[in-house]
C-alpha cells in the first residue's frame, strides 16, 4: 500500500504569512536570492566533483593495491593469493554493508529511483539526509573497491542530490552545521530545483560528461522542467567539469597514487573506427535487438530481510564474486602476445599495477590471459580493454561468452543487496562483451573492411543501457562524451532506437521497475488510455469529503485529524445569507504546527474580521516547512491540556486560499495533465460555477515590467 | 496592438463530437495512430534532409561558378570581373526578393521567431503554407548564393516546420496534394508535436548536428515539452543525419558539382588545440564579454515599407555587399605564402574553385590575399579558414578588423530586408573574426604555449551566438558537433556562460526581440515579478463577461459575435430552481462553423434532453479544425436567410464542458504558470465553489492498465 510514502507539496501556498513575507522583500532581497542561487549551483558542482574525485581516488587505490598485492603473492602460491584477494574484497564489501545496515539504510541501491521519485513528488524517508550522503560515499568505496558487479555512477547521482539538498537548507540540522546565509530556500519547490542541479552534477562527475549530465537530469530524472533551470543546471555541470579536470591535473603528478593516469575522457576511443559501410548496419541492428532482449530478461530483486541476513547475503555474494573472478581465469589457457606494434603504445603483457590491455596474471613472459584481462581487473580497465581499437583477436569468443554469462548472473544477484549499487558500469560491461562478440563475428565475415571490434563493444554497451534504462538523447551524449568519438553518433543512435523499441515492447524501464519494487508510486508523463472515459468525479469515488470549518474547536480539529489520514482538507465558511463557501485548503502538516505551537488559539468562536486590522502572523514561514526527508510532525507529537481543547482556531490566515480546482465532469486525462504538469498534491473537484467573474486570455498576461 | 494575431487552441475540447469519435476508436486505430506518427517522423526527417541537400548543392554550385568565373575574368580586367560578380549577385538576390514579395511574403526573415510563436500558441498568418515552403527554399538559395551577409540555417528550421505541418495535414490543401491516410492529426495539439520534430530536423540538417537539433528544439523553440516527444524528435534527427550522410556519400563522386567535398562534419577542427592552460582563461573570458557586448549592440530592424521599396532596398544592399567584398581585398596588399609544410595538406595559394585557405585573388604566384580569403569566398569557406589550425599568422590584424567592422555593418543592414535570412552563419563569421583577433594577441603574448588561433575563433563564434541567441546547452552541442572537437567543450561552456550573462544584463535574446518587432506576443516561461500582487480577478479588469445562453436564437448569436471580437464565450444554463450554471465554453470558430452549416438549427427554443436518446452529431470533428496558418471563417462568411435568423441552436453538444477554471483570488503568478504550462487560450475566473465534490490526489491517478 501507499500509506508509507507521502507526497511532496510543490504548490505555492499563498496564505497570509506568505503574502506578508513577499511584501517585505525588496529589490535587494531579490538580487540576493539570485546571487545565492548561483552560489549554490557552484557549490553543488564543486562538492559533487570533489566527492567524485575522492571516491575515484579511494577506489583506484584500493583496487590497485589489491591487484598488485595479489599478483605478487601468486608468484609464490595461488591459494594464498586467492585468500588474500578474497579477504580484501570481503573486508571492503563488509564495511560497506555495515555502513548501510547500521548507519544509513537509505543509501542502499542506486538511489536514482528514489531521486526520480522525489522530483516526481514522492518523499522516500531519509534519502536526502547527511548520514545518507556519508553512507553513500563510503559505502560506494567499499562495494566498488571490493570488486562487486556494480558501479559508482548511480550512487554519484544520489550523492549530488544529497549535497544539493543539504546546501539548500544551509547544512545539516542534526549535526548543527548550518549557515544562516544560505537558508533562504526552504520550500520544497526551491529544493526541487537544487536537487535537479545535483543530479546533473552527479552524472557530469561520474562520466566527466557535462552535457550528458544536463540531459540525464532532463530526460530521465525530472518530471518537470523549466527552461530557466537549464541554464543553471548547465552551469553546475560546467563547474563539475572544471573542478574534476583541475583535480585530475593535480593528480597527474602522482600525488593521488593510482588515480590520475588517463585523460579527462574516460574511455577515449577517438583513434578507432572512423567510418562504416552499409553492410555493417545489419549486425549493428542485431546488437540493438540483443540489448533490448538481454535488458528485458534481466530481473530485479529487492532483498527485504533483516539486517543480519542482509550482511550475510552481501558477504556470500562477495565470496562468490571473488571465486569466479579469480578462479575462472585460472582455468583459461594463456595466449601468446601478438606481435606488438611499437608505435601503438600497447604493451603485452602490461606491467602489474598499471593500466592497459593484456593482463599477465599467472602467465609466462610473453603471454597474457584474456579472461583475466576483463575479470581480474577493475571494471574501468576492463571496459577500456573491451572498447580498445587495434587489438583484434585479443579476446577469444569462449572467454567473452564465459564472462558474459558469469557477469550477467553476478550483476543480477548483486543488485538489490544492501550496498550502494550503480547500474551503469555493469551495464556497459555486459553490453560491451556481447558487442565485442558480435564484432569478432563481423570481423571474420567482412574481412576486407576496416572494422574495429572495439566499435562494436561500444555499440553493445549503448544497446544494453538503452534497453534497460530507455534513455535516448542523454545516453547518446554520455556515450559520445565518455569515448570522445563523435563520428559514431549515428550508429549509437541506431542501436539505441532499436534496443529501446525492443525493450518498450516488453516492459518498463529499469528505474521505473525499481521504483515500483521500492513502493514509489511514480506518475508517468503520459496518462493512461482508459482515463479518457473517467470523469474527475468518478475518480474520487463516492468518498465523503472531510471538511474543516473556518473556525474550528481544537477538540474537533484533533478528532478530525485522528479519524482519517488525509493530508489536505477543504475549509468551508458561511456567507451572510447562510450558504456554504469553500474558502481554501488546509494541509494536515500546517494544522499540526498550529496545534503544537498553540499561539493562535482563541477563546471566541468568531472569525477574525478584517475590521480588526491586518491579521497578526505569529509564525515564521519556515516553521511550516517540513524538514527534508523526514516524516515531520505527527498527531502523536501534539500534547494539549483540557483547557486547550476548549479553545478555537481561525484557519483563514493559514489556509491556501486558491487551490487548483477542476469541474466535476472533466476527463481524468485532462486532470492528469494538470496534476502532473504542475506537480500538484491536491486538486479539488467542484461543481460547475454559477457565474464567471472574468476571462483570462493571453492579452491579460502580457504585462510589461 | 495584438488584434492582428490570433492564439491557437491547444486544449482538448471534450464535447460530444469528440467523445463519440473517441468511443469509435478501437485498439487497431490506436496502433495505426502510433505507426503513422513514426512514419511522419521519418518523412519529416527525410524531407528536411533532402531540402537541405538541395539548398546546399544549389548554393555551392552558384557560388563556385560565380567565383571561378570572376577569377577567370579578373586575369584580364578587374572592372569587367567586378561587373560580372556584381551582376550575378544582383540577379540572385533580386530573384529571391521577387519570390518573397510577390509569392510568399511569410518566407522573409529567419522564420524562427514565427515558429517559436507558433509553438508558444500564436498563429502568424501564412507561416506554414506550401507556398511559404517553396518561397523559403528558393529564396534562401538566391539570398545565400547572392553573397549577402546572412545564412541558410535559420530558414532551414522554418522549412523543417513547414514540411512537418504539411505532412501532418496530409499535403497541401490548396494544391490538392493530399493523402487521406496521413490525415489523422488534425488538431493543433498534434500539429504542435510535428512542428517540434520539424524544427529539430531543420537544425540537424543545417549543421549536420542531430543531438544539437533536438536540444535546439527543446531549449529555444518550444515552450512546452513532454518526455515522450524527445524520443520521436530524436528519431527524426537521426533520420536527417542518415539521409544527409548518404546524400553526401553519393555526391562525393562529383555528381553534385561543387558540393560534396568535405566530410559530414562541417568545420572539422579535431586536429586543433587539445589542451589549454590556466593563463588562457582570461583572454577567453574577454572573448565572452566581447561577444555579449557586440551582440547587444547589434540592432534589429524590420523594414515594413511597400513591396517595390523592399525590392529596391534589397538590390542596394546587394550592390553594396558586392562592392565591399570585391573592392576591399583589392586595396589590401598581397602576402607571400608561408613555408608550407608538405604534410599539412594546406596549399598556398589554393587552386581557384577549390576549398581551402589562402585565396589568391589578384595576387602573384606564391602569394595570397588574406582579406579575400574571408571576404571573396563563400561564408562556409571563410569560417573554415578562420577556424583552421596550423595557420598562425595567415591573417593580419588589420584585415580582420576591417572585415569585422564591414561585415558587422552589412549583417545589421541586411537583416530585416525581404529575403530569407538566417542569423547563425553571420554570427559565426563575426564571432570568429574577433575571436581570431584575440587569438592572435594571445599567441603573441604567450609565445611558449601551444596555442592555435583557430580555437579562439571558435570560442569567439560561440560567444557571439550565445550573446545574441542566449542558448546554452544546445549551442554548446551544436558547436561541438560542427567542429568535432569535444575537448574544447569546457571552454565553449565558459564563454557561453559569460556572453549570455553579459547579454542578459542588457536586453532580451535575438529571437524574442524579433518576435516583438513582428508583433508576436510570446509568453515567456517565467511570470513577471509584479504578478504576485495581482489576483486573477484584477487581471481581467472590470470587463463585463459576454455569455451565451445554452439555447441561443441565431439572430442573437450573430449580434453577440458582431458586438465584440472575443474568441471564447462561457455558456450558461438555468437549473430547475432557476439558478444560473456555467456549463462550458464555446469558441467563436466553432460557432461560426455551426452558423455556416445550419444543420443544427432547430425551431424550438427548448434544449435537447437526454431522454430523447443520444445527441445526434451531424458534424465530423475535422469540420471544426481551423486550417493551418489561415484566419479560418469570419463573421462575414456567414450568409443567413431571415428564416434562419428566427431559429435556435442548442450549444450543449459543441461546447467544451470542462474548461480550466481558477478561483478569483488566485495570484496571477499561479495563473500564469497554469496558462503557460498547459498551453491554454482561455481560462475562466470563477468565484469560490459552494462545495467540494471530491479530492484528487496521487492515489486517484494511479490506475493500472
Ligand atoms: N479531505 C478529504 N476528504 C475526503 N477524501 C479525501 C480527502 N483527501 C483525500 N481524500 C481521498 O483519499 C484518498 C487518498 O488519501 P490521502 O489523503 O492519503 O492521499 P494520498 O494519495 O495518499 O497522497 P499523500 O501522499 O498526500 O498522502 C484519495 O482517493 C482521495 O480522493
Ligand atoms: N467572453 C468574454 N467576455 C468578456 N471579456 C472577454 C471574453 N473573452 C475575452 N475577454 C477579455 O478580452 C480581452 C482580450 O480579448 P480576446 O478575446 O481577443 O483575447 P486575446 O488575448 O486577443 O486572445 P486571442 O488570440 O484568443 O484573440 C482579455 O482581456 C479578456 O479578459
Ligand atoms: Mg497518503
Ligand atoms: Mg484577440
Amino acid at each position: 500500500d501507499g500509506s508509507a510514502v507521502e507526497s511532496l507539496d510543490y504548490e505555492v501556498i499563498e496564505n497570509c504569512a506568505y503574502r506578508q513575507e513577499q511584501a517585505k522583500r525588496g529589490k535587494i532581497f531579490r538580487a540576493y536570492t539570485i546571487l545565492v542561487k548561483w552560489i549554490l549551483a557552484s557549490l553543488i558542482g564543486t562538492g559533487t566533483a570533489l566527492a567524485a574525485v575522492f571516491i575515484n581516488i579511494s577506489v583506484e587505490n584500493f583496487a590497485g593495491w589489491k591487484y598488485s598485492l595479489t599478483f605478487n603473492i601468486i608468484q609464490k602460491s595461488y591459494f594464498a593469493g586467492f585468500l588474500v584477494y578474497m579477504l580484501i574484497n570481503l573486508a571492503l564489501v563488509l564495511s560497506s554493508a555495515c555502513i548501510i545496515t547500521q548507519f544509513a539504510p537509505a543509501a542502499a541501491g542506486s538511489g536514482i529511483p528514489e531521486i526520480k521519485g522525489y522530483l516526481n513528488g514522492i518523499d522516500t524517508h531519509g534519502i536526502l539526509l547527511f548520514r545518507t550522503l556519508i553512507g553513500k560515499i563510503f559505502g560506494s568505496i567499499g562495494s566498488v573497491g571490493g570488486g562487486l558487479a556494480l558501479g559508482k555512477e548511480g550512487p554519484l547521482v544520489h550523492i549530488g542530490a544529497c549535497i544539493a539538498s543539504l546546501l539548500g537548507q544551509g547544512g545539516s540540522t542534526k549535526y548543527h552545521l548550518r549557515s544562516r546565509w544560505l537558508q533562504i530556500f526552504t520550500s520544497e519547490r526551491d529544493r526541487r530545483d537544487l536537487v535537479t542541479c545535483g543530479c546533473a552534477a552527479g552524472v557530469a562527475a561520474a562520466f566527466r560528461s557535462p552535457v550528458g549530465g544536463v540531459l540525464f537530469a532532463l530526460e530521465e530524472v525530472t518530471s518537470w522542467w523549466r527552461s530557466q533551470l537549464m541554464w543553471r543546471v548547465f552551469f553546475t555541470s560546467a563547474i563539475v567539469a572544471v573542478v574534476v579536470r583541475s583535480a585530475m591535473g593535480w593528480c597527474k603528478s602522482g600525488k593521488c597514487g593510482h588515480f590520475g593516469d588517463g585523460g579527462f575522457i574516460i574511455w577515449d576511443i577517438s583513434g578507432g573506427q572512423e567510418d562504416y559501410s552499409f553492410q555493417e548496419l545489419l549486425p549493428m541492428a542485431v546488437i540493438g535487438v540483443i540489448g533490448g532482449l538481454l535488458a528485458y530478461w534481466r530481473r530485479n530483486y529487492l532483498h527485504k530481510r533483516g539486517n543480519r541476513v542482509k550482511v550475510v547475503e552481501v558477504c556470500i555474494v562477495s565470496v562468490i564474486t571473488s571465486v569466479i573472478s579469480f578462479g575462472l581465469p585460472l582455468f583459461k589457457k594463456c595466449t601468446p602476445c601478438p606481435d606488438t606494434d611499437a608505435n601503438s603504445g600497447i604493451e603485452c603483457p602490461r606491467r602489474p599495477g598499471m593500466y592497459g590491455n593484456y593482463v599477465n596474471f599467472y602467465c609466462g613472459e610473453k603471454e597474457y590471459n584474456d579472461l583475466a584481462t576483463i575479470f581480474f581487473n577493475t571494471q574501468d580497465d576492463a571496459i577500456r580493454n573491451l572498447f580498445s581499437a587495434k587489438t583484434i583477436h585479443e579476446f577469444s569468443a569462449q572467454s567473452l561468452l564465459t564472462f558474459l554469462v558469469m557477469f550477467y548472473s553476478l550483476a543480477v544477484v548483486t543488485f538489490g543487496t544492501a550496498v550502494p549499487a550503480g547500474q551503469f558500469v555493469p551495464g556497459i560491461m555486459i553490453g560491451s562483451t556481447y558487442g565485442r562478440l558480435v564484432g569478432m563475428f563481423v570481423v571474420s565475415v567482412y574481412q576486407k573492411l576496416n572494422i574495429e571490434e572495439g566499435t562494436y563493444a561500444l555499440l553493445g554497451a549503448a544497446s544494453f543501457l538503452g534497453g534497460s534504462m530507455r534513455m535516448t538523447v542523454s545516453l547518446c551524449v554520455i556515450m559520445v562524451e565518455i569515448t570522445n568519438n563523435l563520428k559514431l553518433l549515428p550508429l549509437i543512435m541506431l542501436v539505441l532506437l532499436i534496443s529501446k523499441a525492443v525493450g518498450d515492447a516488453f516492459n518498463e524501464g529499469l528505474y521505473e521497475e525499481q521504483a515500483r519494487l521500492r513502493g514509489i508510486p511514480l506518475l508517468e508523463s503520459r496518462p493512461k488510455y482508459q482515463m479518457r472515459n473517467i470523469t474527475a468525479k468518478e475518480a474520487c469515488g463516492n468518498k465523503q469529503v472531510v471538511y474543516f470549518p473556518r473556525v474550528v474547536k481544537v477538540m474537533d480539529a484533533l478528532s478530525i485529524l485522528k479519524s482519517n489520514n488525509h493530508n489536505g482538507f477543504p475549509v468551508i465558511d458561511h456567507t451572510r445569507s447562510g450558504e456554504t463557501l469553500v474558502i481554501g485548503l488546509i494541509l494536515r502538516s500546517h494544522l499540526l504546527v498550529l496545534l503544537q505551537s498553540k499561539v493562535d488559539f482563541q477563546h471566541s468562536p468568531l472569525p477574525f474580521s478584517s475590521r480588526d486590522g491586518p491579521i497578526p502572523i505569529r509564525h515564521n514561514l519556515t516553521e511550516f516547512v517540513k524538514p527534508v526527508s523526514s516524516k515531520g510532525l505527527s498527531i502523536h507529537d501534539i500534547h494539549l491540556t483540557p483547557d486547550d481543547l476548549e479553545m478555537y482556531i481561525d484557519l483563514a490566515p493559514f489556509l491556501n486560499p486558491s487551490p487548483y480546482v477542476v469541474p466535476e465532469d472533466m476527463s481524468l486525462t485532462k486532470v492528469y495533465n494538470l496534476f502532473r504538469q504542475l506537480g500538484l498534491r491536491h486538486l479539488l473537484v467542484v461543481p460547475h460555477a454559477s457565474r464567471v467573474v472574468g476571462m483570462i486570455t493571453r492579452k491579460d498576461l502580457l504585462i510589461e515590467d
